[in-house]
């Protein structure tokens, strides 16, 4: 028997219940099946790969952003930690799996920003910018709780042959687990210290948009020329 | 009878009362006194009123910011009647005041920025950032809704032979609290749609906060060299 | 002879000649000419109209941001012009229009944000909250330049009877080629006073996405339902 | 000979040269002189010092604003490296260092803001978010250059029955020197690939009002009570 990767009783679980055909459009996206057998083709992967580290990058400002906003040092250090974890680690990591895929860093670093890519981080940070550290913390969720329910998922079955093992124990990785259920936790916490009852249909929305993007993202994978 | 200024069952009556001691160090000010008697030195006046203009650029930039964090078409209207009040209205009233009491535009405009103007006006625009609109207007609020009590308060006695009357006038008119109320109204409204009590102890000290940076920048005028 | 929209030697101009392809794809697109021809489908024109509505609010907080990030008096007002423009007289005059192509103020406002809305104007917002005054002019300049362009080009036909005269006029008119002048020669004038020619790549890979993002709106349009 | 602690040829040392008097009252503050004399009030040394830490957590939300503000990984792992080494070792450092004067952690983090740490601080992070990367790194720029500037000044006396031994330590290191170069090329960089002359005026100015709030910050600690 498995943990829950989140609480069932916050926020984070009800944002996802809330969102239900735009999570489900997302978790079982095409890209995401066919990765899990095996069966996506390479250059659809390796698209994937070059947007999702030029994504990073507006990732960790995203998670800088979360730092400037807010109120304690344990905030700070809380988003601090994803801050760190991408400048520090995950950008490395992702270039040093680029090239096992045969993506030089110069390849990586020349590509051009997809519109896909584009939209979805500029709505995170305008979105967190705009509003609260609850808002911005709402909008950055999707992503590590979607990546955590897909690797558990898919690392449940067995991968020996998968050409795409590594993505699929990276994201279905206890690690990972406790990173998503982080976040979830911290977009709990936050709605009980700061919200109402009204803020809820707005929050939704924003989860739900995040979400939307993290599938158009997938599309933009698939879709590669 | 008059009405109240405000409604007594928001959160704008509650803050008030939350910073009692700051709230009346701020609207009994030795300067407020004075100036109600008609014997505020004439210096001190000059003093306020050339740091006056220069707090409001950075006012009309707070109410600025405030429409780009509103969610919706009302709100943002509601805000930007401020910001062109000011900028279309209050600055040149306020050049035209400062000529009445001999200070040219060009005086006004080479005036240094003092620390009390800088502090006041920086930390309402960063707090106003690094949170959502509630916070910004929290921030915002003491400014209007304390000036509209001492205008009030310094109207109801005779001021036919006090020097100050035009800025008695301004301030103690039924205009000016309708500006106040407004203020008042969208921190009560911003409170009962978007935040919790678990919010109040910290929306209570930016109150505070900037309530004693009214009292900050009267001290200042009073202590003009 | 007419006078030409923008000054020819300064960065609005440079910004133009840089994103050659991008420009012509935004301001001869098939919505476009086909808007000209009057043959444009009136399905395509409602969902361009009702999405420009929502586009213009995010405006308004773009042009707000713009007075948050000025330095001086004169700065402020400039952009202050444009969000009142908008709050006080387009968003009324848009509703009006929509009324008389059959969309009631109510359709307009249910109608949900598309995703070319959407990425359209975070991109303006998030780019003019990391960088400064300039970056931010550059990312609003296309929408206001490319307009006034294809206005004036589509008002030089007979238009007597094109059933999108109405918008033709608008943006055909001098007034507006006045509104589109000003953004151009406030590009113009930050550039001179902020910038060194190091930054002239950055700026122009900002005005090609928006321009990009312009042809994409127009493209939402031409793909409506 | 020791090396420069910046470079001569660069905008750091044109803002230094700039606002001289501003300069000479901070690096020469009583309080620093009284600190190196080793009769420094120890009154006045802990004020400041619980101010201090205060002081590190905004510090920390600037530096954060850098990484958002920032457009390349090099440029955000720069800064980063500022917030890590602030969040993960020197508020702990620094709460050792009050522990060993006699102040527990609950003291510390019991203690109200003062004005002149909350002047400087919401000057900084208002000034950063309003302009662009170089007009933040010029306002958070003069905490390290004059703070090694001090130290190694300091630093090269005999401190050994200094009770401040360990502060002038600390801040006259090779490393704090490097810390400060470090944020001085960053300056240098900017104004070389972003500005032109237009812009030395106001930064300049950013650069003298946060150096007199530096002055501010050391007399706040000598007017302890």
């Amino acid at each position: 028997m498995t943990t829950a990767l989140w609480a069932s009783d916050g926020l984070a679980d009800r944002l996802v219940a809330a969102c239900g055909p735009s999570w489900r459009a997302y978790v079982d996206h095409a890209f995401v099946r066919r990765l899990g057998e095996g069966t996506l083709p390479l250059g659809a992967f390796r698209h994937y790969l070059k947007q999702d580290y030029l994504f990073l990058l507006h990732y960790a400002r995203a998670w800088a952003l979360a730092v400037y906003k807010s109120s304690t040092l344990a905030e700070m250090r809380k988003s601090n930690a994803s801050v760190k974890a991408i400048l520090d680690r995950e950008t490395g990591l992702h270039l040093d799996f680029c090239r096992s895929w045969g993506l030089s860093e110069a390849d990586v670093e020349a590509t051009p920003e997809d519109d896909a890519t584009m939209a979805y981080t500029r709505y995170v940070l305008e979105k967190g910018m705009q509003g609260d550290l609850l808002d911005l913390v709402v909008a950055l969720a999707p992503c590590a709780m979607g990546y955590a329910e897909i690797g558990r998922r898919l690392a449940a079955s067995d991968n020996s042959k998968n050409p795409y093992r590594a993505w699929i124990e990276t994201y279905g990785s206890e690690d990972f687990a406790g990173v998503a259920r982080g976040v979830a936790d911290e977009v709990d916490r936050l709605w009980k210290v700061r919200a109402n009852e009204g803020r809820f249909d707005d929050l939704a929305k924003t989860f739900d948009r995040a979400t939307r993007l993290e599938a158009a993202f997938w599309q933009m994978g698939l879709d590669a020329p």
